[in-house]
């Protein structure tokens, strides 16, 4: 697809059709993932893939450690975050339809196509500057895999449970999980990219002085999102 | 272009046409570069700009620090790197070719027709996740830049300095500068995208368990890159 077309419109999929990806899509998609950019080439990127065809020991314990971890983070979300007062309470709202796509999410999570763990392997002390040359790989990922069809969500929600997974596969110490990409075929229809305002994050010259062509292009949706 | 080529042949590119980029196209590459996705769809990133024709005193002081502070990082990797001993003594050799774009770049960082500060707005103490709400943004910037005739490349070689920059150009305390990224016209040719062979970062089930289907499509260009 178009490059920029594919930049302006992909977006989170939790919702995956219970269809394994062929070995030339999974290549394909990680060969993209590999050619992003890091500080002085260094590569320091790796990555343990989880296909939901596998019966290996050490990759149904991880997804079994996922599925734990995410409905503990989700119920804990859900509670905190208020998804179930105020229009939470209303089951066609907004906050009530993205709680009922989370709940799908994490109930599901072990039977994603692929789970994707892009780690890191540390050669200095942690410093937030490294997933400068991390994260780059992720979007060239979920931006290959909607390429070929596919859709996913990065998230760090395997944070509280990292060591268990380092354990169940097999990482040594000085290797981070840097997140967990779960991907597979969209179900139902994808919805739409919604950002706030450009004027309101792109400056010129210096902060917050407002760039004159920082404008959204007409129809486009925004959203407030979480006070940053 | 097609979004599979972008993602696996965009490269760093880091010396510049003397020619501005026009508004449109600015406003192109930075709302592809806001589309990006981030935690909880929170949106932390914001992003300063640096216009070669602006006469605005900040970024007029921006660009002195970072071209002070470029060329002080560069003596010290220059030397430090062994750039002019062994093959770096040959002109013709890779490392005195690299060393001949550093130079280049580091003496003309002031002059690059955009410079891009994507930042970052902390609402939590540092973590090293954080990148995964701002590089995805970075490199959908890179490719955006590309696919509109650009080149570019991040480097966060303005972490020494990055008080004096924050000063310079008016930001709060609680605002990290996550990278700068100088935009223009590529002079010269592209070279070609190298990295590890797929099969050493791509591994299945557990950790250094090779993927089968990791394999590079023939032809590849490989290098081992530095030592993780």
């Amino acid at each position: 697809m178009e490059l920029l077309d594919a930049l302006t419109t992909t977006r989170a999929i939790r919702r995956y059709a219970q269809e394994p990806i062929p070995e030339h899509d999974l290549n394909r998609i990680l060969f993209a993932a590999t050619r992003a950019p890091s500080g002085s080439n260094r590569q320091p990127c790796r990555f343990v893939v989880l296909r939901s065809e596998s019966t290996a020991p050490s990759a149904v314990r991880a997804r079994q450690i996922l599925g734990e971890a995410f409905r503990s983070m989700w119920a804990a979300k859900e509670a905190g975050d208020g998804y179930r007062s105020g229009t939470g309470t209303d089951p066609a709202s907004p906050k009530s339809r993205m709680a009922a796509t989370m709940r799908h999410f994490v109930d599901h999570i072990e039977f994603a196509p692929a789970i994707i763990f892009p780690c890191y392997q540390r050669w200095r002390e942690p410093d937030p500057s490294e997933g400068a040359s991390i994260y780059p790989a992720c979007q060239n990922l979920l931006l290959a895999a909607r390429d070929l069809g596919y859709g996913g969500v990065m998230t760090v929600w395997h944070r509280p449970v990292e060591t268990a997974l380092r354990t169940a596969l097999h990482m040594p110490d000085d290797v981070v999980i840097a997140a967990t990409i779960p991907l597979g075929r969209p179900l139902g229809r994808h919805g739409t990219v919604r950002r706030r305002p450009l004027a309101e994050v792109v400056f010129e010259d210096r902060w917050k002085h407002t760039a004159t062509w920082a404008a959204d292009p007409p129809g486009t949706r925004v959203t407030a999102g979480r006070p940053a």
